[in-house]
C-alpha cells in the first residue's frame, strides 16, 4: 500500500532526526516532483519544524512558481533566495571573465553546490538535518552533483524508482501540474534528466530492476550497457571517500 | 621508513587518479602543515598536473604567506583567490544583516564549503581529482566541515596521526616555520584545533591508538570519554548518507 509507504518514510525521517538530537529538517524545493514529495513527507514528520528553501538560479520562472504552488497547498514554511547574482560573482572571481562565457557543466555544478551551502547554513543555525531529494533512479546512475544536491544527512526517497515517486505523489495529492512536469536538474537552460541520462525513466527503472534481479533477457543490450556504464562511473559518488592505508606488515 | 611512506602515498595517489581516468589533482593550500604535506606528495605524484589553490577568507596574512612559502620551495602551480567578499555576500544574502553580526560556526562552515566549490570547479574543468588534506587524527574525531574540507575524492593523509604528519614533513624538508605553526582550521580569528578538540594532538593520538588496540589502562578516563564522544558524534560525517529502505516482506 503506497500510503503506508509514505508513513514509513515519514516515520523513518522522524526517527533519524531524533537519533541525531536534531529538531527538524531543511530541504530545497525546486519546483520539481522529487522535492515536492520529499517536502510533504518531511512536513508530515515535522509539522512545525520543516523549512523549505526555494533557490532559483537563472531558472525558468516556472520553477519558483511550481515550488510556491506546493508550498501553499501543504502550508510549508519557506525562504526564497535568488542565487543568480552570487553564482555570477563566484564564476567571475574564478575566471575573471563575463558570466556569458561560462562552461555549462562546471557552472551547473557550482549552482548545485551553492544551494548546499544555504541548506547547511540553516541546518547549522537551527539544529536541523538536511534532507536530500535524490531517488533510487538517480542515485544508482549518479545523476546528481557530488557534494551538491548529492550532499545531505538523509535520503528518504533513495529506495524509490521514479514511477514509484509519481505514484506516491498522486496518493499524497501533489498537484498534477507538478507530477506531469518534465524532470530537469535545472542546471542549465533546456536541460532534461532523460536526455542527459540517455533513456526515459521508465526504461531506466526497468533496467535497474532487471540488473538487480540479474534477469536481463529481452532487454536491449545497448541500453543495458549504457546503464551499467553509468552505474560504474558513478561508484565514486556513492562510496565513502577512499583513504590511503599503509601496508601494516612492514 | 618514513620516506618510503611518502613514496607509498604518492604512488597511491597516482594509481587512484589513473583509475578514475583523471589527469591530475587539485587541492587547497592553507598555509598549515597538512596541506603543505599533501601538496608535496601530490607534486611528486603529478609533477606537471598538481594545482594548489590559496584561498584566504578573512584570514591572517600569515596564512597566505606560509602557503606561498611552500609553493615557492616546491615549485607548485598555484592560483590565489581571496574569498572574503564572496562569503560576506553569501552571508548578507542569507541573513539580510551586516557581516559583523555573523555567528561563528555557521559562517566558518560556509567558508570551508565555499573553498570546496572552487576546488571542484577546477576538478571539473581540468578533469582532475580533488585531494583532501584531512589526517587520521581529524577524521576519527570529525574535526572537519561536512561537505566542506571533508569533501574530496581522495584522502591521502587519512592513515596518519598528527605526529606522523610532522615526522614525514620533516623528512620531506617542509620549512620548519610551517611544521611549528599552531594547527588551526582558520574558520574564525584565534581558532585553534587543540582548543576546539579539547586536547593536545599528542594526547589525542595516544588515545586513538589506545582505543584501537583496546588497551586503555593508564589513560585519564575523562579524556578517553571526551574522545569517544567526539568519535561517536562524528559518525554521520564518516558514514555513507543513510538511505530509507522499505520493508521488503510486505
Amino acid at each position: 500500500m503506497k500510503e503506508q509507504l509514505g508513513e514509513q518514510i515519514s516515520e523513518w525521517i522522524r526517527k533519524k532526526v531524533r537519533a541525531a538530537g536534531a529538531k527538524g529538517v531543511v530541504l530545497g524545493l525546486s519546483g520539481g516532483l522529487d522535492s515536492a514529495l520529499a517536502s510533504v513527507l518531511c512536513k508530515r514528520a515535522f509539522p512545525n519544524s520543516t523549512l523549505a528553501l526555494i533557490m532559483p538560479c537563472h531558472s525558468n520562472s516556472d520553477d519558483a512558481e511550481c515550488a510556491s504552488l506546493v508550498a501553499d497547498k501543504f502550508n510549508l514554511e519557506t525562504k526564497n533566495f535568488d542565487l543568480s547574482n552570487l553564482v555570477e560573482n563566484i564564476y567571475e572571481t574564478i575566471e575573471d571573465q563575463p558570466y556569458e562565457n561560462k562552461p555549462s557543466v562546471p557552472v551547473g555544478n557550482l549552482k548545485a553546490r551553492l544551494r548546499m551551502l544555504f541548506l547547511y547554513y540553516f541546518a547549522n543555525k537551527l539544529n536541523y538535518l538536511v534532507v536530500g531529494t535524490g531517488t533510487r533512479s538517480e542515485i544508482e546512475v549518479g545523476y546528481f552533483t557530488k557534494f551538491g544536491d548529492g550532499a545531505a544527512d538523509l535520503l528518504p526517497l533513495g529506495d524509490l524508482l521514479k514511477n514509484e515517486v509519481r505514484e506516491l505523489a498522486r496518493k499524497l495529492k501533489i498537484p498534477k501540474k507538478i507530477i506531469d512536469r518534465t524532470p530537469s536538474a535545472g542546471l542549465w537552460k533546456g536541460q532534461t534528466d532523460e536526455e542527459e541520462i540517455g533513456l526515459p525513466y521508465k526504461e531506466l527503472d526497468q533496467i535497474l530492476l532487471a540488473i538487480e534481479s540479474d534477469n536481463l533477457s529481452g532487454f536491449d543490450e545497448e541500453k543495458v550497457n549504457r546503464v551499467e556504464q553509468l552505474m560504474n562511473n558513478a561508484k565514486h559518488k556513492r562510496q565513502k571517500i577512499p583513504i590511503f592505508k599503509r601496508e601494516r606488515s612492514k
